[in-house]
């Protein structure tokens, strides 16, 4: 093959290729979904999983690990087998506790610009979270670090379209687990102003998390109760099990007033049914039994159930993700979700262990099941790779550009008199341009949606650049977004205080770990 | 960089990958489309960009640069300028054309395994066509020819969610024009047995194409005047045109029953008004002109409304495919398509230069706006790259992928007793696993999809098989499947007269050009 013939395969140039130099990107606006949701299911069906949920509870029961939400149970009259730890949900006490879940509510972010709305018509997009390591071009998959942590951090402050950061992008394992959210809750708040989260990896630190939340938003401990300004996941032990840490995480975030997500990790197959039906009948039981307790120890707290059902490659065993039974299951619990008239969480999730098109298509179709099952928190919005261990930073970029063309996708269509361009037609003439009429002129230059990473030159332009494909422009813009990064703006007192805070608990040794 | 990083920096290898070495696919079977149209403009705003085209029609009216074809409207009391050659359609002589075009047909193959059903909620998918170039990694980007051509049509014939080569994959230049059609049409009926396409590149090459189409079924003419075995697609030159060959490629199509696809060419920004809503105007007004005209020349005569309407970067005055702005233009094209109660052709089209993530988050946007927006017939579902001048051979395996990915999607949830698991749950046990369970044993063979070409391989495996990205993979599936193609069965008689009548044709010159 020529040298000619290599350089035009469509092959990408590692080094030097030349992209754009700077970034343009949406600017911050709601996003607001206004399709209707689909139905993959009818409502006799969602009726038949609900009920065999309330089934599950009622018969099989939830295994509750922590005596403190087993005496909640029972003094909720719930039936506790001391035995076994596990715990027999009434149909009537779900459903009682549930009528008291807001359907939406605000989680307030240091910067109120970045309020985030939840529930409803709203969709906010939480940067890829919790991954053990991190990936660019240049360094390659490696351990997550702090350096790396706080690149996120500034990645997320950066993108108008992403909300949050999420959790910790990549878990900085040179950070001691005694101190590490201590310093992670500090980073939050010195990178960027949008609402922070906090892992219930033990009581103390949930208490931790509530307090540097507060502390960053300059608020009393009475505003924090009335104003949820924080948020934690909870992942049940799939199948039918909840742990020690994610009940107290429950307890003290509910009681705190701050957002509950609760998230069964359902992967039909392994830790669930091996049918998407029976995925779901799980997710579902599991999903109610944790947001009653949070309804149980304070009726009214803001609680998100998170939809992450998916299935196992048979196989191997591998977890697969934004396959098409991860979309239909995305759908169809957007379905049960509504049933109960609260905000969704979900995903965006791929199982490619590289920024390739099965990355992006894998993508799609979660996002599609984002827009389709109108979910409303999009946790892992940016960067998942490998079903999740990974976080790549040019999948960062990749995910802005497509969750800004959904974003763009929501903004409706013009069909007064001038849009429809009659008179433009005439100007053109038959066979004529359009490109010089005064409709065009008047409209140019925001008329259609910029991107940020695809690239649109002819093949001729691009090959002349080093034919970057994808991956390699995504890792350019990362950079540039970097490089143009601005610190909010911190009050001095409240850096003070923080970091008063911060200093204090890790000179307690933070929360003691045996290692 | 150590020399491990860099393999494991998540980059491609592109020789001596071990990828799997053959292929599986999704049995052939109907897909239809369960999934419920979505809306993205009101039923107001349809009937806005109905009746302004319709405006168009009567008022602006469209360049019609055939005498027969201004003949037949004339006759049909449309009014004609034999100055300009621009015709004005009445409304009425419209919406009358329009009523009498069928809402659903069959294009009949000479297998008829592979009959395709047009119309209502079926969708059939067609090969990338009419690309001047082709791709694979191996030889890179190069200008078509037949040797390319046939492995396309192999790969056609192969895949049981591609329906029809769709027209010629890739235009094969070391043919010469006079004769083009004639050898691609023998190759149709010897490499594949689904039904093929003729281009209206004259009145003369339609009927030939019509005539090879007539032999390959073994049917005779009066049985080819009832059944539609051919299609065509006819684009008219927008603005508001319909110039020579394209009008006696609905003429001809037309009288003989066969298949007219009119699909406008409208580039908001460029050939069409640079709003959505007039560009939609637009093209509705040309495709109600073209097919009109097909059902005054033989009311009943089956057509297909194209929709095509995308837009240009206004930076560069590029097509752009897959953008937000593409995707809801392709749903908002089906809701005035329902209007008229007849098939809708769509497609799978993006603007990347080589089937990156770029390339496989643009086709994904298409493909659901074929989902979402009802499409019947996908044209270009396979290959396109680079707005349609790159038929890439890898992009064929992706595409097919994320087709099957969309078949699948459409398999119901089951929600019977024994699908909801509950004696499955009961025997995992509370923090148990699924593997073993009698309920996954029973089903796990077939429980999920099972791709063509995404890796779920965990990130170790992966690397150890020399880290290869989907890009890699699909060339050597691409290649698996060459390997594995077998020819259709032809009867003798029929392939001796096909010989017959096409080396006759070629002997007589062809078609003659000017060159």
């Amino acid at each position: 093959m020529s040298e000619e013939k290599k350089r035009t395969a469509g092959r990408r140039s590692r080094r030097g290729s030349r992209v754009k130099a700077s970034f343009t990107q949406l600017p911050k606006r709601k996003f607001v979904n206004t399709f209707k949701p689909v139905e993959v299911i009818s409502e006799d069906q969602v009726e038949a999983i609900h009920n065999a949920s309330l089934d599950v509870l009622e018969n099989i029961g939830i295994m509750v690990r922590l005596e403190e939400a087993r005496d909640i149970l029972r003094a909720a009259g719930q039936k506790v087998d001391e035995d076994t730890h596990i715990v027999y949900f009434d149909r009537e006490f779900i459903m009682d506790a549930m009528s008291h879940a807001p359907s939406e509510f605000t989680i307030h972010a240091p910067n109120p610009d970045w309020n985030m709305e939840i529930g409803g018509d709203n969709v906010v997009f939480a940067m890829g979270a919790s991954m053990p390591n991190s990936s660019d071009l240049d360094g390659g998959r490696r351990t997550g670090n702090q350096t790396d942590f706080r690149k996120f951090l500034k990645l997320a402050q950066s993108f108008n379209v992403i909300a949050t950061t999420g959790g910790y992008p990549v878990e900085p394992v040179d950070i001691h687990a005694s101190i590490r959210h201590l310093e992670c809750g500090r980073d939050f708040a010195t990178f960027t102003d949008k609402p922070p989260n906090v892992y219930s990896l033990g009581r103390d630190r949930n208490l931790d998390g509530i307090e540097m939340a507060r502390i960053a938003r300059g608020i009393s401990h009475e505003q924090m109760l009335r104003e949820p300004s924080l948020f934690t996941v909870i992942n049940s032990n799939s199948p039918l099990m909840l742990d020690q840490p994610m009940l107290q995480g429950i307890i003290e975030m509910a009681r705190h007033g701050q957002v509950v997500i609760l998230t069964p990790f359902t992967l039909a197959g392994a830790m669930a049914p091996v049918t998407l039906g029976g995925a779901l009948t799980q997710q579902n039981a599991e999903a109610l039994a944790g947001m009653s307790i949070a309804q149980t120890v304070r009726p009214g707290a803001p609680v998100i159930y998170g939809g992450f059902t998916s299935n196992v490659d048979m196989k191997s065993g591998a977890p697969a993700f934004g396959t098409p039974e991860y979309t239909k299951a995305a759908i169809a619990t957007g379905q049960l979700i509504r049933r109960y008239n609260i905000p969704y969480r979900t995903s965006n999730v791929n199982a490619s262990n590289i920024p390739d098109a099965q990355a992006a298509y894998e993508s799609q179709m979660a996002l599609w099941g984002v827009v389709l099952g109108h979910g409303n928190f999009v946790k892992h919005a940016t960067g998942w790779l490998e079903g999740g261990l990974t976080n790549s930073f040019e999948k960062v970029v990749m995910d802005v550009e497509m969750i800004q063309m959904m974003a763009e996708l929501m903004t409706p269509i013009d069909t007064s008199v001038e849009a429809l361009g009659l008179d433009a037609m005439r100007e053109a003439g038959h066979g004529g341009h359009f490109f010089g009429t005064q409709h065009t002129q008047e409209r140019y230059e925001s008329a259609f949606y910029s991107p940020l990473l695809s690239d649109w030159r002819n093949f001729e332009s691009w090959a002349e650049a080093g034919s970057p494909d994808a991956l390699t422009r995504a890792n350019q813009i990362y950079k540039d977004v970097l490089a143009e990064y601005e610190a909010p703006k911190l009050d001095p007192a409240i850096r003070e205080e923080l970091d008063a805070f911060v200093d204090r608990r890790i000179a307690e040794g933070g929360v003691k770990t045996d290692f």
